[in-house]
């Protein structure tokens, strides 16, 4: 025995973590055991609580502690106004700036046909549904800036074309505190596109 | 409510981990609350599980999971030969190599006089009982190559002088299927000092 099977179990569970290789979950895996017992429980009941206490918002698919998120049951928020994301953390992101007050939608993907995923399996009907209940206004569409996002970018908006709303893309361009110098070819061009007077 | 409590005590929790930060422990939550109940149960067991079965060897230090380890209690193994490494996985990492047949010595740690490691820390006493019980005939230095590795490797060296044993330390020099050109300068001017006949 070279390998104890307790240890090889304990690190191929973590390498399933996104972004953690054989080293890093080795190197995880060691950490748990110089760990007392009370720690290594403390952690482990943190995920499967989390995992228990946690879903996803049955209106706009954001993370929530009930049926609905907070966002979607707080009515001071804008009604009119629709940011739609890739995942559940991108709400995370979004919320940080502080800057934006209207509702979510959260895709849980992107367009991706190599990965078999359709405009089904990412529920778009349910968002023009949402779209004619709540009389919306506009729609931010807030999907990355790569091929996937790009692609579910460019589908929304021919799907939302017939309600007759604004649909919208968050700019791309520099970043602020960037150097242009260092600026890759197609984020510079991109910022060409979205110039404004000033 | 922007950031849920399960949420951000799993991400506390998982930051704790090495290596990983606050995005990377943010995108593991999300992977986390994504997955089936029954794996995330799976993967919380196999770290009390483990943390459970497995502890330190009473004799070397080195991963058991049991009393002893498997090299302490493993009669065909070299008694004469003690490799001594700073970390319980380094042993698993020579093991691979399959060439080493002696026993070993796990420091948990290295001389490190910021952190408050010396040398009582590391019950490097221990190590001189072992040598003294076993009638040891070389000790193989296989600390790291960096300023606590060598600190630890030249004050064993003088801890082990009275014993009149073999106290060696693993060579250092240019990785195998490396390039010249790329090595840094310290490690080429080590890999000269250490060159050989041929």
């Amino acid at each position: 025995m070279v390998y104890p099977a307790y240890l090889k179990k304990l690190v191929d569970a973590l390498t399933r973590f996104p972004g953690i290789g054989q080293k890093s979950a080795q190197r995880i895996a060691f950490y748990l055991l110089g760990c007392s017992r009370e720690d290594v429980v403390a952690i482990a009941r943190a995920m499967v609580e989390a995992r228990d206490k946690l879903g996803f918002c049955s209106a706009c698919g954001s993370l929530a502690e009930s049926e609905l998120c907070t966002y979607c049951s707080d009515a001071r928020r804008d009604q009119s106004l629709i940011c739609v994301v890739q995942e559940p953390r991108d709400v995370l992101v979004l919320e940080r700036t502080g800057q934006y007050r209207g509702l979510y939608h959260v895709l849980h993907g992107a367009l991706s046909p190599l990965d078999g995923i359709g405009p089904e399996e990412l529920k778009l009907d349910r968002l023009v549904e949402r779209i004619k209940e709540k009389e919306v206004k506009e729609v931010i569409i807030a999907t990355n800036p790569n091929v996937e996002g790009d692609a579910t970018a460019g589908y929304m908006s021919r799907l939302l074309q017939p309600l007759e709303i604004r649909v919208t893309r968050i700019a791309f361009g520099l970043p602020v505190g960037g150097d242009i110098e260092y600026a890759d070819d197609l984020t510079l061009s991109r910022a060409l596109d979205g110039r404004r007077e000033i």
